[in-house]
């Protein structure tokens, strides 16, 4: 199945000259997205991770439901104030200004081996603050699973030396 | 299984006397998101819908699993500005001041049988917003699916006539 035949280019979003890669039309797609989170799945079993993370908001979108395809755990990023219990919190850098994610402290046992998924890799400032989170709480970092890789940004040298895994590219 | 033991109550968050229900506990124990997207794809397979919507970003978590687990498409509704495509948009009222979520126009073809999903309902505002915003997109909402239903806020009476589904009740 052609996944980048289901991911609309919408033109000039968030602003004039960016070409947005929209998921929600692979998303409303039943078989798109089955085959999606299966594919995932599948390029990931060799991992043999104990439990997914996704950061907030759309990687909580693919996260779950590939945790529940390879039946672990999931683990959600979120943003500032968002998690009710003890945390680990990481700043780092925005195109303008900063932002911060965070983790539950005990979000899993240490040494668990974690699989982290977003919808989508640009410039790696998100990616590569919650690899680094992950390990903060104690996780060993065992993969990075994304929808879509904007490859010109080369995102990947922000994170850590694990594989990475790409459904589609641009 | 028992859900509700799988759900931590943190006390005084976000502010002093709530106990706030916290699902991450759930979702990092591989078989109790299992049992909770299969529990839920259970009580909503008579609903026979075309497509699971589910509001940001909590919404998400469950949304997509379930919209897997019952092999329909996915409906993202989303905060404001945060959709490339063409919009429906509605306020509704908060505590303090009102919020906006949207839908794509094209979310759906008009008719489609439309399932809402979100983690909690508390007083019903925000599940009561986005009932109207599928239905303003041409969706058939056809039943509203939660994890956790907080009894005594009464948020049901938000919510059309159709079968209201909540894994536990405090």
């Amino acid at each position: 199945m052609d996944i980048k035949a289901l991911i609309r280019e919408v033109p000039d979003f968030p602003k004039p000259g960016i070409s947005f890669k929209d998921i929600t039309t692979l998303l409303g797609n039943a078989e798109g997205l089955q085959y999606a989170i299966a594919t995932l799945a599948d390029h990931c079993a060799d991992l043999a991770p104990d439990y997914v993370a996704g950061m907030e908001s759309r990687g909580f979108i693919f996260g779950t439901a590939l945790a529940c395809k390879m039946g672990v755990g999931f683990v959600p990023i979120r943003k500032l104030g968002k998690l009710p219990a003890a945390v680990h919190t990481i700043e780092y850098d925005l195109e303008y200004g900063t932002d911060k994610l965070e983790i539950h402290q005990d979000a899993y046992p240490a040494g668990s081996k974690v699989l982290m998924v977003d919808d989508l890799i640009a410039t790696g400032g998100t990616a590569g603050a919650a690899a680094k989170l992950i390990q903060q709480a104690g996780g060993t970092l065992v993969g990075c699973a994304f929808v879509i890789e904007l490859k010109d940004l080369n995102g990947r040298q922000h994170l850590p030396n694990v594989p990475v895994i790409a459904l589609v590219q641009y």
